[in-house]
């Protein structure tokens, strides 16, 4: 990863400066920071252009301007033009997922990628498409083609980026693993003296379901150690909370001798 | 594919109707028609959105507006918040590409499926992810993270589309499917207001760290309907089972007018 030089993007003809800015943007979002610009209908550069970016300065600073398709890819060795509307071609036509895959693999021999896109109205030439090495179609609804240039660039640079990093994302497990099988009986047993003191399992025979379908249900959650603590916490609350209420209205309504401090505290 | 449902997108309090109509256009790029607004900044709807979504008027003319994340996501099973900045947190993390593919085996079990955004500057409430069953991050690359609301829409759904395209065989869940966020809900409720009034919040501002500590930890266990039952059952009988024995103590020692059943009963 650290030598792998990432695809450069090549607008041709782009029409607003806007959205040279947040192809910027999603570039940066994604780690490739190359922008070659094709003929752009206003010109270069454009101050519209980098609030957009959204603080990617340095892509769009680092813009380079070429008057054709080929003069943008003259150092590049595979290019793939991105259209939603794949024509008749002998050219592969890819999923951005597979081409990322090819230029990955390119790039990773030392050779220069890129990714072309065609203007916001008109697409791209088939010219143009001929002299790259193979097509890159989005998945896109047949009801709604219309997809936003900066869209189409983001899609292709996450594939870029996902195989890139091709590491597993960073999943709860990493973090506090689980309490163990003995602490988590323990809560289980907490839980299922208060709910026996409590009436809860009847009839009586029904204590082994019961309370196996509850293990299974809290199980599931893997709590942490510290989880367990909070869960025995809550237990503890709900279990003598409301007997301290009580407590405390029986001593104050009933005469001294009627309850006593252990009776409270009894179950 | 048929009969499958794509997840419901949803925006917690977007700030520009612009970005909703954004969204709106890559939802339909993608097959997504299904927008729910939880209270946009500006009120809905908002005539600027309809340019942006460059046709996709149905998305827009069919948004549903609510007032809570809670309320967006009541009738759904499975729900993602996507954030591309982890928290400390016990919930899952995954990738767009594995966040769909649950979303994908949830949708052919028949289940309500969403992915949740947050505001443009001020992402998600850590109390609105807990209601969720876990997290996307998309791998941006952490020099530039500032990814544009319909960029973050515009990966996943088309994680979604090239996963429904690609129409692998559903894992269908076996057995009864987890309950719906308004029932989880309902129970966390209900385990506060026990917990609350035996004086488990202490000190007071402790609350709301402690509540979504608490549904974080018993949403991992994603309870069915039936299991949400029997935790409620487990809550009440620890809440008021105590009560009941103390009553019944306080009958068996106390003057019958030390107490009475309105007493014990409040609280």
């Amino acid at each position: 990863m650290a030598d792998l030089t990432p695809p450069v993007v090549i607008l041709d003809r782009s029409q607003m400066a806007e959205n040279i800015g947040a192809v910027a943007r999603v570039m940066a979002n994604f780690g490739l920071d190359r922008l070659r610009l094709v003929s752009p209908r206003d010109g270069w550069p454009q101050d519209r252009a980098w609030p957009l970016a959204s603080g990617a300065d340095w892509v769009l600073d680092g813009v380079q301007v070429f008057d054709s398709v080929a003069a943008a890819t003259a150092d590049l060795t595979t290019v793939f033009a991105t259209t939603a509307r794949p024509r008749e071609t002998r050219q592969p036509v890819r999923t951005p997922r597979d081409a990322s895959r090819v230029l990955y693999d390119d790039a990773a021999s030392g050779l220069g990628v890129g990714l072309l896109f065609g203007s916001e109205r008109a697409g791209l030439e088939t010219s143009d498409i001929a002299l790259c090495q193979g097509i890159v179609t989005i998945p896109i609804d047949p009801r709604h083609q219309s997809l936003n240039l900066a869209q189409a660039v983001a899609i292709n640079a996450y594939e870029w980026r996902t195989l890139v990093l091709d590491a597993p994302p960073p999943n709860f497990r990493e973090g506090e693993p689980p309490a163990s099988g003995a602490l988590a009986v323990g809560m289980y047993e907490h839980l299922e003296r208060e709910l026996d003191a409590a009436g809860f399992f009847h009839p009586p025979e029904k204590f082994r379901s019961m309370s196996q379908n509850l293990r299974v249900m809290l199980g599931r959650a893997a709590f942490t150690e510290q989880e367990v603590a909070t869960f025995r916490g809550v237990i503890h609350a709900l279990s003598k909370g409301r007997g301290r209420v009580l407590e405390r209205l029986a001593k104050e309504r009933a005469p001294p001798s009627a309850t006593t401090d252990s009776d409270v505290d009894a179950g």
